[in-house]
């Protein structure tokens, strides 16, 4: 790494990226680089399909000789993780553990009590297997990070967040590792609406809408917002009592045929309800709370389930697209993501003070809950230092609901390591959308899914 | 209060007795004070039905005149709860709050939505409610005590006890107050059967079964059991496995016609699955679990539902024989129940120090459980002391189970002392027994309890 | 409080400044004020001294008239505080409890017993009957914010700092203030200067150089320093061995003519053995610790002693320079003074966020520090809000310093809340500045002091 | 280990004895053990000087085959400490660290620069230094306790109890370890004097003083002490009063000619100031504070000085008298010591319940300690058990005098894990008894003590 003082650059960064192979976010990350010209360096692709990593090393070294692209960065895939890791600056996780087999068990098997999901990959009955599977490789992560690039900022974009960070700072306390999440920014961007509507303002940049987040990831709450010197709360209350029947969509596509869409039902029923707006989307928020308050009904709310099925058969467009991209066959267009990662690395590389969201160990940053516990608020990002800043308490009433699973973090978590599936049973239980089942007919979907049973 | 070392009496000991009109637990008090002759003194009956207090003084008096009274009380019915408590040297607090018709509406209106509940006074929908109405009575004999009487030793046998001695230290946090619940001595008694089964030993008395125990109230656990030299947890663990399918049913009568008793299946099949023996009724222990392990099917799992029809019928009872005992009618017959205040008294009056269990704020006794919450351990009694003794942590998958609980104590009594409708609510859907079922179902069966409807 | 969009201003703040006959720091006050361009408003001018206040008022309005002051502010002297308070948008609060000889008491009395101290405002035995003075005083500052203008920013620059601080936070948990501080700065400074020394960087404002700060006021510590991509511990580790021996003076004025200077050798001696650059000045850091360490010998150490009586010659100085600027007989000239409130107020009113270093409760910005300690971090400024960064532990050598200082705010507050002498005297004599000192001979200056013996 | 139920004995119980070539305590442990009835088994005695424990095996059995012995006990000297440790039912700690030449540089090094130590073995100089001797060993034994015999339980005589303690817990946390401590008993018999003296009653048996303690080894305060129903705290005061300015001295002897004895004044003194008695001798506790409170004038306190050139000609005695024992020239007297760890191990093997005070990782017996700090309080000993009693909050007075032990505590055991002489240095200038003095002369000191210079 080089700092280029005059021309305010940094040159010659070093990322390993885990995951390399991926034929989706792969492509966002090489966008947004590609579109910072004050960074520059090269990055090395690890995952356990080399020939994937291979792909993407095709496809980000044509992107870095577009003429758009204003960041230049050479792609190599590498065989073992270590020669990714060497010498990092920086280390980027996104990883799929397992395959959509497994998930289309961990969804849709409990559908059989009765249980519905709508993502399956944060809490409940999917998050919990998911963590089953995903906590042994993030443990080989953190294991090796200690090992080869113990000094390296790892940003780790992986689900289920919470039990990943969980994991690598279990297995290497002194890790420099933070989650990021973008969920945040859909209720900021409601925010943006409201103001436009109700007071005809329009903001230019997502981040002028200045929140003080906090709660876990996927289940994190606004306490306080504003624009400018504009206290956003009461706009917000009028957005929600005004769309709390009918929904508010944004465009023309129906919530119905997107997966990912959601009439915000939810996030205006929870408002009224607790008085705080809830900063993750409506299919998430849904998933915390005991299934029969909006889960066995999605369709008065208005959210979509993300079937798998659907994973299943956008993933088989994707391999082809990156096939032909790959090979030059289809045309890359390179346009900024919404996502934040560009300005956080310039953050810590001392270029740019920001404030952000992040998913970190408590040490105080939510001041009624447990030091350790993984929790999502603002950090505050320079020169290589991210710090929590404080986001107060959780409202009480707020507490309630997530407590359960503050409790269950830790405990799934030291169930996948020492893998007890006895232990893993115990939590799966305690989840508040296992409350409303017997024992034993969950006993019976858990070890299907555990066993991989078809 | 005068001590005479000589003979080993305590002598002119005032008792106040809130709730002292009652016509069952009073009688109880009467026979084992009457059977202690080392104590002597004064009880000021209170109670808001003034005309049953004075019942009790009746029959009080009686009893202390009977020659095999070898302990000699004056009993007083007083208008005031003042007149009771100013002098005493001990508080005794045993009230109903409200009446069984509200009892009815706690227990048996959520059957509507499918919610079944065995006792219904402890925690979930029929805890919750009830603590609604005890708290502020308990806040108003608190502020009480503390204005009259602050230095008298205060024990509570009220329910739900959790609730009760919270409310107490939260209006006056320098009470010296504890509360004595019975419910524990259950399993001991389980234990002296297996000591005679497998090893043909025959236990004396009760409190010659060692426990540590902890937990809360209704829902303790034990974690170590002895009698003299001998390790009681493999002799239960071989009791447990012979009656786990069976139930074990002491005498002939059966567990369904009888309301209190159960064939303890519920108690062996917790051991089976988290490894500790449970210290509390199997009627108790289920409430504090979801409905749909053991409430949803008790005939499965033998234990017997306290219907509150019965409880209005067996009152009427009691009330017809009151009023024959004070009038000299019926002839008393004094025996010692299976009680532990007695030893209690003597202990806090230093004639001898004892060891058992009680329910006391958390200072530390048990290590991972918060400060403050109100916990059931043993504890130390000596001279004007009564000390909890660590017991340590509570099993961590145990403490899974228990976790709601402890965080709605806190919540319920605020919200009870805010008489704060819309946040007790919050508390009720977070009962473990409400999660299998929709808000809007809950909200109609809370608004009808709490509202007394029909 | 009016906020102008368009051309980026605020107008018509209302500041209320309690102690606004000062003759010292109310010049610098409405120097900075008239020197920022997006700022106007009203101050009222509060102060016991009515007749001080008013010539305020008079020298105020005097330099609102000048060209050269581009923030316009309106100055009214006030009679009773409330008429400051209410309607105030931030309060500043910058007294003098007691007076000088009350000082002169403090600081010199203990040189009997041979306790030398150099300032004897913050810790030691000055710091501590000086805070016996003070803490009623914000006690009834603190109350009337609550009645008067519980929604208004608090800015502290009284000392003893943390005592004030946590005065005001015992009597009105919810007030939003906050005490800032600029000693904080003088370590910035010297890294400017290692700077230019060694690596030949000019560095153009003091906030460019980035701290990670924490520690309590006057005795706080930096445990990461940057400028832009450089790390800045090294660079201050070759300064303070360059001038470990010989000391630093940055120009012509030598420290044993400046009650204010130091030859920086006991920060350089501090670094060497702790590794951590404190930040605040050498004659603040020497009190922290026993006497014999730094204090008895000043002249070897080359800091200066604050005499009271240059206090008291300057004092008049100050207070005809006073006559003269208010009567207009003397022309004032408005040049920025170094501190950082201007830009404090902008933070909070959303016109711009920024990063600095202020006193606030720990909620857990210190990791090992107890929660309720007031402490000095970084904070996070964004309208409406200064939230505390999390800086992370105290390393464990420096907290062994720290510790006695802790405990010590807690006990003083209260000794002082509860005029309890006695009490007050236990913590004199458990200041690492009295622990060579025997207890009868400490409580003689003891008493001499607290009760103005002359 | 065989419980023999009918005649109410436990046999064949297997004793580990780690330093079991003592001269001196070894006698007590072995006169005790011989006038204890129902119990009887092997002691292994362990020590690194071999041939000491040959002698002591040889008077072992002597004793046992005496008449009035009658709890049989065989002895056996053992090469290596797993010899000893293999099958221990118990284990017994009490070993010297270093030789009297060692304590003798900890102890008289320091009157160079003006620090007097009375005893020198638990805080201070002395103490931190004998830590340093102490703790490596504690770890040996510890570590070969986790290999041999982790279900022993072990006592620990061995000084500085604190840090014994501390690390045995630290190498092995499931360790069933507790240290013992006979100072506490002191006080006790002051109270017996007292009941005495102005009440006129007898007290058979120093247990039938009923005590609260609580604080740290040698530093531990009574808050509550009764005998039967009398509230023995006034009756101590009028005591105090009597013998604030002449001192207490029960017998001819005088304090002057004893190393062990004092006039009580400093625990009057203490008792004037702060209201609780302090439950150690006088020479244990000045060494807790300022050295010029009371350790610069023993002579006017009424307290001696523990010379160690004493301790060297005593021990010379020792080692000629244990010759004789050991060859039988010289008869053996048995006769009961005052210790208690007799009714200790009856307790622990459930034959008889007990409370007495112990020293233990502080879990919660003290509120207002931190967790794991080694506090001492009372203890309930049942079968297989010794469960800390809640103790309650220490005075917060007093806590001021504990705090900096507290801290110093961890410090010190960490620094002798570590052999980080720059960290003890570190602990050793914080110490209440080394504020006074200089930095550097206590360097110097330190360094002479720590490298053994003559």
């Amino acid at each position: 790494m080089r700092y280029n003082m005059l021309e305010k650059k940094v040159e010659d960064i070093n990322i390993a990226y885990i995951g390399g192979g991926s034929k989706n976010w792969a492509r966002v990350f090489m966008n947004d680089m590609a579109l910072e010209k004050s960074l520059s360096g090269k990055v090395k692709l690890y995952d356990i399909d080399y020939e994937s990593a291979i792909l993407n090393e095709k496809i980000g070294n044509r992107i870095s000789s577009l003429k758009e692209a204003e960041g230049k960065w050479e792609y190599e895939a590498v065989e073992r993780i270590e020669d990714a890791l060497i010498g990092a600056d920086f280390v980027f996780i996104s990883i799929l553990p397992g395959n959509f087999q497994d998930m289309y068990r961990d969804v849709h098997y409990p559908e059989e009590i009765g249980i519905i999901q709508s993502v399956g990959d944060t809490v409940g009955l999917g998050g919990t297997t998911r963590a089953w599977r995903t906590v042994p490789l993030m443990k080989e992560i953190g294991k090796n990070i200690k090992n080869y690039s113990p000094d390296a900022w790892v940003i780790n974009f992986t689900n289920p967040m919470t039990f990943c960070i969980k994991t690598l700072y279990e297995v290497f306390p002194k890790i420099k590792a933070y989650g990021c999440c973008h969920e945040v920014f859909g209720t900021q961007h409601l925010m943006i609406k409201a103001l436009k509507e109700f007071e005809n303002i329009e903001v230019a940049k997502i981040e002028d809408i200045k929140i003080n987040v906090l709660g876990i990831n996927h289940f994190t709450w606004i306490t306080q917002a504003t624009y400018q010197g504009i206290d956003l709360i009461p706009i917000y209350r009028r957005f929600a009592e005004k769309y709390l029947e009918s929904g508010f969509l944004e465009n023309e596509e129906h919530w119905m045929n997107n997966h990912f869409k959601s009439g915000e039902r939810v996030k205006f029923d929870l408002f009224m309800k607790y008085g705080y707006p809830a900063a993750a989307g409506d299919r998430h928020l849904v998933e915390f709370l005991p299934n029969r308050w909006y889960l066995h009904n999605n369709l008065e709310w208005k959210f979509g389930l993300t079937k798998v099925n659907w994973r299943i058969e956008n993933q088989k467009k994707l391999i082809e697209d990156t096939q032909l991209l790959a090979e030059g066959e289809k045309m890359i267009e390179i346009k900024k993501s919404g996502e934040d990662f560009v300005r956080q690395i310039k953050g810590i590389l001392g270029m740019e003070d920001i404030v952000t969201n992040v998913n970190l160990p408590n040490v105080g940053q939510i001041s009624n809950i447990s030091r350790g516990v993984i929790v999502e608020t603002n950090a505050y990002f320079t020169k290589d230092s991210v710090r929590a800043i404080n986001a107060g308490d959780v409202p009480e009433e707020l507490l309630m609901l997530m407590e359960p699973h503050l409790k269950l973090q830790k405990k799934i978590v030291e169930a996948s390591l020492e893998r007890d599936e006895e232990k893993l049973f115990k939590c799966y239980i305690s989840d508040p959308q296992s409350m409303g089942s017997g024992r034993e007919e969950l006993r019976k979907i858990f070890i299907s899914v555990l066993n991989k049973k078809s």
